[in-house]
């Protein structure tokens, strides 16, 4: 039977290209044992699923107007309640529904809208109550914030149902489950954003619009990370999901809010392409005695440091790690290396250039040199000068709201505002796809002995339709 | 006549190990192009000379003391003069021959001795002048800084003739020559010690003094880098032999300042060993620019960015990185990740711990937690508690000396000490072929699309005979 589901598989994913080198034709009795790759002159290559006939890409997709939208929650832990609480502070919004697994959650949800003078919204308790929340013709957009494994079954029904979707980081955990969000919304023309905030972090913003403007010159190598010492969090996950979900897959389980960032400074899908994979790990030393403490069990899987590097078609690098066991200090690693210039973010933000690349303003002949960050004064400067255009617009919305013009804040209302105007999102479902596969792509490199991996293009080929990151206005 | 050459070769290196789990026999006609390795099951695997008969390992070496070294300079550049001066704070030290291609270099350190009343050293200039240097029978120590290429030569003759070698990094520029170092120094029983200054710098000291100590728990990956913008100074390499080298060679070639602690901290050789790498470069943007400017040419093979992986026998890993093209502050990227604490140098110096890790004195309930970095107050304490037995030792020295306590005095001071006193150095030469070899294994791994390479084992399988690293005193 298992040898039936391989072969049904292999049917479905006819041709994978390896690299852009060659192409690697699946044989017959080709078994990849399920693991949804195989190995092709010495480079692990995924199955591509074919798309189905006349389906058309979301490249730069709108979709119309929406005066007003519609949402339901599904997922009210802390991050889910949290986001109710912010779309109270944003115009043009209905929250129709509100659904968890534990009654609770669903109340404290409610209790902000009632406390904001918001009417009722429904509520749904229970394991499979999505469904019926996705199911209402009511709602325009479903927003999910749970568990990373229930993100994909979630988006691909709500999308069925004809429901745009905002789902939480990573978006999927497996490359065959990223094709199927990328085939869903491509079929069903429904948005699938995945809600990666950390592009709206003022820095990353300010130093993707130096990027654009060319303040860097050209961009080689790009780094992030998700460095967070999680022992103070773990048992905050239902059932421990989180720390089960690590200690049973090895790689960088969680790469987007590094990887997001640095896939818009090198225009992603957008003029260039990731090509390369390779992926390291440590043993989990870490790791295993938290598992230990917390679940009774020494099996872990996960290395206590993944370490990732992506090679792009246009020859750019990209540097990426994972560690959420050891103690250090909270690190996104956000840095930008151009022929002109630099950034970097942690552990204190510089920026460094090139003395011609700044206008006269800001040209300081005694203290400017490539050799070391600018003064805190001219930072400062330029982080006005070079302010994101999403930015300088949400500054006026974030004072009347007050106390919002966090990241999560310019996320949502960016989110809501697109979708009123009919515009492109910021982030599109080949986003999500590129930034959450790393995850499988990475285990897949570890598993192999650090073997290359080839990184899908979820475009299909169509990775320079588009020119640039761009946030719709 | 040159497959010749390479069957004659195939003879000599009948034997490659295959990472750990395979090994792999030459066959006949599987010829290697001359680069010296083979892919063998999706690894590259270089050639491992067979060792020659009787020839016994040179770690924990130890030669006859003595009283006096008699040193010969051959490189009186920039780093050469400077060398010959901090020779002249040293106990125990003849300056016996002085030696470069340029007369007037060797006339500027005869007038640092002469200005010392030291004696003046015999001169030798052109060509091949260096080898009558290392011809004489009144020089115990031959203390190389020349350009990469001419290091392995010098060495080899150097040993040889008798003589102990200390040779600038890196050591070698290909695996081929580091093991001709390594089987040269075993067969001739001299010294071959590589000059790295960077393990003798302040925070590199005191870390590996923490690091051993425990204070860390367990070191699960470290990270070091040479990115140093040099376009202020490609032009002062004589005759430009740097750029022609990068021109002429992608992958990390110069990985010695940033590995070498690395290596220090994880024990390689001494208890652990470098299993496997992968390498990965950007294009050449900025590197091919300054070609351009300075050599009138636009080939340029070495990447902006190189970013290189290494995993150890026990589970760690190593990350570092390689950029001299593009303008950013000077970073060696020291970073220690340990299961109990952290330790970064750049940009600015910190440390991390869990509270435990501290004892009372440092213990501070209010401020310490391992989400942020100790105060700057309590680093210092901890500078001072943690301070490297040498480096307490070298400062009454240092004092004595006066404006002579950097890290390449400390390392001329170690080396003329242990020489003296008979001890084993602090660097041996499978340190050097260790921290070299990466330039050529990084760049097989980059050339073969990013595929892991088999790291050599110079020890030839002795990495568990000594037990950690340690200063001889």
């Amino acid at each position: 039977m298992k040898r039936f589901l391989v072969m049904l598989s292999l049917a479905a994913f006819a041709f994978v290209s390896c690299g852009s080198a060659h192409r690697c034709r699946a044989q017959k009795g080709d078994v990849n044992e399920g693991k949804g790759y195989r190995i092709c002159d010495g480079v692990v290559v995924f199955d591509e699923p074919k798309p189905a006939p006349g389906q058309q890409d979301m490249l730069g997709y709108a979709a119309e107007p929406l005066p007003t939208v519609r949402v339901g929650f599904i997922g009210l832990g802390m991050r889910g309640v949290s986001a109710v609480d912010r779309f109270t502070h944003i115009e043009g919004v209905e929250i129709k529904a509100l659904c968890d697994l534990r009654e609770e959650c669903v109340k404290a949800s409610q209790r902000i809208l009632e406390s904001k003078g918001w009417p009722a919204a429904v509520e749904y308790v229970g394991e499979d109550s999505w469904k019926a929340l996705c199911d209402r013709d009511d709602i325009d957009l479903v927003y999910i914030v749970t568990d990373w494994q229930t993100h994909v079954p979630m988006s691909v029904y709500a999308m069925e149902h004809g429901k745009h979707v905002a789902v939480e980081v990573p978006a999927a955990t497996s490359v065959a489950d990223c094709w199927l969000l990328v085939d869903t919304s491509e079929r069903t023309r429904r948005h699938c954003m995945m809600l990666e905030n950390c592009i709206y972090d003022f820095f990353e913003l300010t130093t993707l619009n130096m990027a654009q403007q060319g303040l860097f010159g050209e961009v080689v190598h790009v780094e992030g990370a998700y460095i967070h010492n999680l022992d103070p969090f773990w048992e905050q996950y239902y059932n421990n999901w989180r720390l089960e979900f690590n200690r049973t897959h090895r790689g960088d389980v969680y790469a987007t809010h590094g990887f997001g960032p640095d896939c818009q400074v090198l225009n992603i899908h957008r003029g260039d392409r990731l090509e390369r994979l390779v992926s390291m790990d440590t043993e989990s030393f870490a790791g295993k005695a938290t598992a230990e403490k917390i679940m009774g069990t020494s099996e872990f899987a996960n290395g206590d440091q993944t370490t990732t590097i992506i090679r792009t078609a246009k020859g750019k690098t990209v540097l990426l790690q994972h560690n959420v066991y050891t103690p250090r200090p909270y690190d996104r690693m956000y840095q930008v290396v151009g022929t002109k210039g630099f950034a970097q973010k942690y552990p204190v933000e510089g920026y460094a250039f090139e003395p011609e690349q700044l206008t006269e303003e800001f040209f300081d002949h005694e203290n400017l040199n490539a050799h070391s960050f600018v003064s805190g004064e001219m930072k400062e400067r330029l982080t006005e000068q070079y302010k994101h255009p999403v930015l300088r617009e949400i500054e006026d919305i974030a004072r009347k709201v007050g106390g919002h013009g966090g990241m999560d804040f310019i996320m949502d209302y960016r989110l809501i505002y697109c979708l009123r105007n009919g515009l492109p999102l910021d982030q599109d479902v080949y986003d999500a796809a590129e930034w959450s596969c790393v995850g499988d792509l990475s285990a897949a490199s570890i598993e192999n002995g650090n073997m290359p991996v080839a990184f899908p293009d979820f475009t299909r080929g169509r990775w320079q339709k588009l020119d640039g990151v761009h946030f719709a206005r």
